[in-house]
């Protein structure tokens, strides 16, 4: 089992995936994707993942053909599902069991077909697919956090390159998490307003870095944007539970999404990219269900953060969480407003 | 000028480098780094740098080649010299001008050669040029901190493949420096004992996660290690200023460094990495010079980060500040120790 290991001085926790284990001469040469191999994630192939969780299949046997989209347990989990989290203390330090859940959502039986590819509806099946693995994880009284996030392309974390989704339930709350409850949470303490609706009616007002906007949704780039072409998107109105993006409202965030990824796939060629899904964590799920947690959960505007991996300027920001960006926001919000479709 | 502005999410500073602005066109192919190009760090050469601002040289002129270590400006800076912050807000947003320094230290004459290749003695000499500018650039009352950095290897983010180091000088202190304040200040404040000296304390008693210790200086894996093989070196007794490092204690400096980077090449084969000096703000550098920052510059003890790029596995940790390791610290440590020199 991994071990989850405290770092006194930043503050945060780490995974030592000890099962993932690569050993020291495994590092000699760089990782390449294998270009061309076998994929396990294709159809056919369904035999080589663990066991699938969840399909939207059409009538088909569980773990054959005939399924739109796949959910497996990942073959070599960061965290694992049993056991309990036997928080101890060593010396100085603090560490728990890597429990946690990590989970794959495959995203189409296409190899290649990715976002600016999927229909409007099949991208609303998979948000669909991503709420029901979150709300059957949350019921889990271990887990303090669900992250939702997409790794595409070698360059930006993909091990396989056919598309996929991964969810982890960790036991702890990562910290950008934690920062940014506790930004919510003390702007609503004094304003009584939230912090992102704030920044979106903003945002709506100047325009210049706006990428689009609809009736429910937002996508913005983000004033002081990290990298080139980061965005966010955003539900206008508040709303603290991703959960509650259901019917109409979630097929126009599949609908945006669809927008916003043939729009960065349109100006910069199909970058590598993450996306990382900013949900609040929910009550049950944290240690004391204080009027605390209550408030931190309910000051929450969820969101979807979007980072293209384009620089690779990211030399000293791990050792100082300072950053340079070469491109202003405003001029990447115009030219992905701008691009043509 | 480029624009500092802060994240009142994420509550952190980012650069908006304009002037090293990248259009959105030029980021369809990931930038590679040109072999057997012309490289302006080498002697003969000197004239398409900006003029240097110090030099160690053997009685040749400025600008000329016959140097050992030559300190120029930045062509491309992240931040300006000339100006004030212009601190001001935008809306619910902040901003400040890009004032700073941006400097490199160009190690050695040699394209190729690097911390394991150079003499302790020119190492010694690095390390003294460091602390030279330095001790200019922290009597400018605008700078809240200094960063000393380097880049080694594309993946890293080295534009130019001759060693060099980089020193930015910035009107705000960043996120992970300030985290680090408050933990080793929260601990003194509790215990009256510094948060690094017990580390220390505790590898040494350990031993597992310790690469070497001589009588001034350890290297250690840290305990909760973001990355393989990421490690530390720090004087064994408290010591709040880099600075003060001086005469036998740097030249033994010299020569841990020189050992560290031995082992890493020695095991993972001249790997990309990235260094960066973590050294306490000076006092005369923060907005208000109470007891409370003297406290905090007291209770710091300096420390380099060395983290070798070695896993794409960074792909959601962008969003997280959450990180999976799949290498234990003991693993590496263990390595470090017994590789053959």
């Amino acid at each position: 089992m991994s071990d989850l290991r405290h770092d006194p001085i930043q503050r945060r926790w780490v995974i030592i995936a000890t099962e993932r284990g690569q050993r020291p001469s495994e590092f000699k040469t760089p990782p390449e994707e294998k270009k061309g191999g076998f994929c396990p994630f294709c159809p056919g192939n369904e035999h080589t993942t663990p066991p699938e969780i969840l399909a939207r299949r059409r009538g088909t046997a569980p773990n054959t053909a005939g399924w739109d989209i796949r959910v497996v347990p990942n073959k070599f989990p960061a965290l694992r599902i049993e056991g309990d989290p036997d928080r101890t203390g060593v010396g100085l330090y603090d560490r728990m069991n890597g429990i946690g859940a990590h989970e794959v959502v495959i995203e189409s039986p296409s190899h290649t077909d990715c976002f600016p590819d999927f229909s409007v509806e099949h991208i609303d099946r998979i948000l669909s697919v991503y709420q029901d693995r979150l709300r059957d994880l949350q019921g889990d009284q271990r887990f303090r956090y669900l992250l939702v996030f997409k790794n595409h392309g070698s360059i930006a974390g993909a091990s396989l390159a056919h598309p996929h989704t991964q969810i982890i339930a960790t036991p702890i709350t990562p910290r950008t998490v934690s920062i940014e409850l506790q930004s919510m949470k003390d702007h609503f303490m004094v304003k009584e307003r939230c912090l992102v609706c704030d920044i979106i009616h903003q945002e709506l007002d100047m325009g210049v870095r706006l990428v689009s906007a609809t009736e429910d949704f937002v996508v913005v780039a983000p004033y002081a944007s990290r990298f080139p072409f980061e965005l966010f998107i955003a539900p206008r109105r508040h709303a603290h539970s991703f959960l509650a993006c259901e019917g109409g409202m979630r097929r126009n965030l599949a609908a945006v999404m669809k927008d916003t990824f043939t729009r960065l796939k349109a100006s910069l060629g199909d970058p590598p990219f993450n996306f990382v899904f900013h949900i609040a964590p929910s009550i049950s799920r944290q240690p004391h269900r204080s009027g605390y947690w209550q408030t931190l959960q309910f000051d929450f505007h969820w969101h979807i953060e979007i980072i293209p991996r384009l620089t690779r300027m990211a030399g000293f920001e791990w050792g100082t969480g300072f950053y340079i960006n070469p491109t202003p926001p405003e001029d990447a919000a115009k030219y992905l407003r701008e691009v043509e479709l």
